[in-house]
């Protein structure tokens, strides 16, 4: 960024949508990105830095702005947003900023959002919304809205509330515009609406704003009084992060981490659940070590030991992440444990007999035909066991309220690797005339 | 349903929202179900409709409804669920509901959206809008949102073409309110607009929709001429699939299936995967079967062969799955293959010491030093080359066009089994006095 072609510069961003350029910064060092953030209007600066991925932003903020800055910037934001962007920071860093804060409302609606946990309505909503008095004419919600434009910019609709403040329903803007301007609002407005407590976790807003097919849903405190507005684009973003994050549980990753996270948080991240599957392997180790004298009598039993262990583990995170994905669709009827286990296990014959076969003709192939009631028993019997596990575990998450994406990750598949080589060792002991 | 509850019944279903009286269905066999829709009024009957899952939907309307009632219910459908509804239904079906449609603008619109494939942009797109033409003024505005307002449910904007219908922009609601009524659209229209293109995949839409915030988004065809609208709800719906698809193939699953479709179908669905898995592990039997001179001569070799197998799967889908969550987040800078490669092996080396030392401890517990390099040495081998394997597949897999997360299934966990298994073995024999 030369200083030469600044005017040049300005005319290129002004084209460009607020994301776009967040996107030129993530390819910029961090004062050439700070130089153009200050090319930019205030308000465009803005919405630049309410676009950018929280732990760019925490770093960007810290290395590169004053708590002036910060503030002539927060000071546009949406009121969530702008209580992200100071969760980012150190304490003592928010607190100068509110201190600064221009907008002294803004300043007020940010403290009250602080109280919130970042995952319950509370900590989702935004202050900003337009609300009339059921008492008032259509005429009296245009000059409301009118003195609301600045602060608000996406209408989404108007709130209708009693001189307590409690919510009674909303109006459309589309009915504002199509009603005579002396209609009283009590006689138009809409009193069969969907809210959310402060305290609704961000799952259940997602669930019932996707299952009510809402672009926004007002948020009232325990006496009914409306308190604010959550918007679609942040629960779409919940979603996603709730979807990725479960993929990191089934994956066996700790904590919510990026590619672009330094190594040693990736490495950190990643032992755990890694310990945990040496662990399991190394019992194993001991169960075969009890048989080391059984397979050096009886040839080839070592071979399929891999076969019992692996098959074991795809069965039971195939069984799984089909458990956990109805356990999630909270909407539908669930099945009882026991109309599910007897479905479970009907796959399970079914996959048991397909791969059973399969082996046994491998068995044969390789002429060891002694071997082959062993070695399709115990398969099948993997088959089962793991589809059984592979029920009960994520129904048990989700009842001791753990997130039950964890039963389709190194857990099930560690779990399983044992039972899988310790019912293939238990059947040989009992089949094999050792 | 007893006859005689009918008027108490309808009082309260009257009180409901279509997503719950949905809900109250699936727990209803068929017959029943149907005299519960017939009950409601025809509109709010039509959006309970809407609001059935497609599975669900197919056969209950199979199984219980005229093509005449059928059409009397899509007549009232947005044209995008209406077409959904049909695609659901056989062919002649179909045509004979279109035939019977009373709102003949309604099948216009749907033998229109029916030409596109369903995951692309003109298959998720609505026909019905608010459109005005730029030369129009604010009153010419309202009275069309007035003429529409009937089909048109939830107005988002209105959109602005010119005389050849191509888009120029939008208008906000709120612009409209606050705006005197003779002013001309051309003088208050927003012209920086985000729009796609017909053939624009599903996935791209709920990108661009999340990128920049918008609640719905105009598409047009290939001369820029407005044509549909796709809603907010409708991605969200989309970007909750899409993740669950990716889930299902993590977890080697064909198809998208529920928990509640047939065993047979179940079955099916985890059939090939399984099979994959057991050839693998066959493979491994193979190689295991090439050391069991080996094997008989050293005690305690066997004993680790689950431990290389399970942390190379381990490893390798840690590792995938991050370049995986990567690799969608399309919006930001990826990082070069080597500046890849050479962070995954830093992190590698980091967790291949720890799981190292912990065998190490646990070889010396179990008195059987003499195995002591050969298994350190391996299990380290193992965990570089998973991360490799974990690194290279999904940046290969999404280079020919196949779903990346494919990587972080039973294919990854397969080919590290035998990576694993034959890493273990080569060193062995390379180290070991046979």
């Amino acid at each position: 960024v030369s200083s030469q072609n600044i005017d040049f510069l300005n005319t290129q961003l002004e084209d460009l949508f607020p994301a776009d350029i967040a996107t030129i910064l993530y390819q910029l060092e961090g004062p050439e990105a700070h130089s153009l953030i200050r090319l930019l209007d205030t308000e465009k600066a803005a919405e630049v830095l309410s676009n950018i991925d929280s732990d760019d932003r925490k770093k960007f903020i810290k290395e590169q702005f004053t708590v002036e800055e910060i503030s002539k910037y927060v000071n546009l934001f949406d009121s969530d947003d702008a209580v992200d962007l100071l969760n980012e920071q150190s304490i003592e860093v928010r607190e100068q900023v509110i201190a600064l804060l221009e907008d002294r409302e803004q300043a007020r609606f940010i403290i009250d959002l602080m109280h919130y946990p970042e995952d319950v309505a509370g900590g989702l909503m935004q202050k900003e919304l337009i609300k009339v008095n059921i008492s008032d004419t259509v005429s009296d919600c245009v000059e409301e809205i009118r003195a609301q434009a600045e602060s608000v910019d996406k209408v989404y609709a108007v709130y209708v509330v009693d001189d307590d403040q409690k919510l009674r329903g909303i109006v459309s803007l589309k009915q504002i515009l199509l009603t005579r301007k002396n209609t009283k609002i009590e006689n138009i407005f809409e009193d069969d609406i969907v809210f959310v407590d402060t305290t609704k976790s961000g799952d259940e807003v997602a669930e019932i704003m996707q299952r009510y097919d809402l672009e926004a849903i007002p948020v009232v405190n325990a006496l009914g009084r409306l308190l604010g507005l959550i918007t679609i684009d942040d629960v779409l973003d919940f979603v996603k992060e709730k979807a990725e994050e479960d993929i990191q549980v089934m994956t066996g990753i700790t904590g919510e981490v990026d590619e672009d996270d330094s190594v040693w948080l990736l490495a950190k991240a990643r032992i755990p659940w890694l310990v945990v599957g040496v662990i399991g392997s190394l019992m194993a180790a001991s169960v075969i070590g009890w048989f080391e004298g059984t397979m050096a009598k009886v040839a080839g039993l070592a071979i399929f030991i891999p076969l019992m262990a692996s098959t074991g583990g795809n069965v039971g995170i195939q069984t799984s992440s089909l458990i956990v994905q109805s356990l999630a669709e909270k909407s539908q009827i669930s099945l009882s444990l026991g109309k599910r286990l007897s479905k479970v296990i009907r796959v399970a014959l079914i996959n048991g007999l397909v791969v059973g076969i399969l082996t046994g003709i491998y068995v044969y192939a390789i002429g060891k035909p002694e071997l082959f009631y062993v070695v399709c028993l115990s398969l099948f019997s993997v088959v089962i066991l793991a589809s059984f596990m592979g029920t009960i575990t994520p129904i048990l998450l989700d009842k001791f309220g753990v997130n039950p994406a964890m039963a389709s990750g190194p857990f099930i598949t560690t779990a399983n690797d044992l039972i899988g080589i310790g019912a293939y060792f238990g059947i040989a002991y009992l089949l094999l005339p050792i």
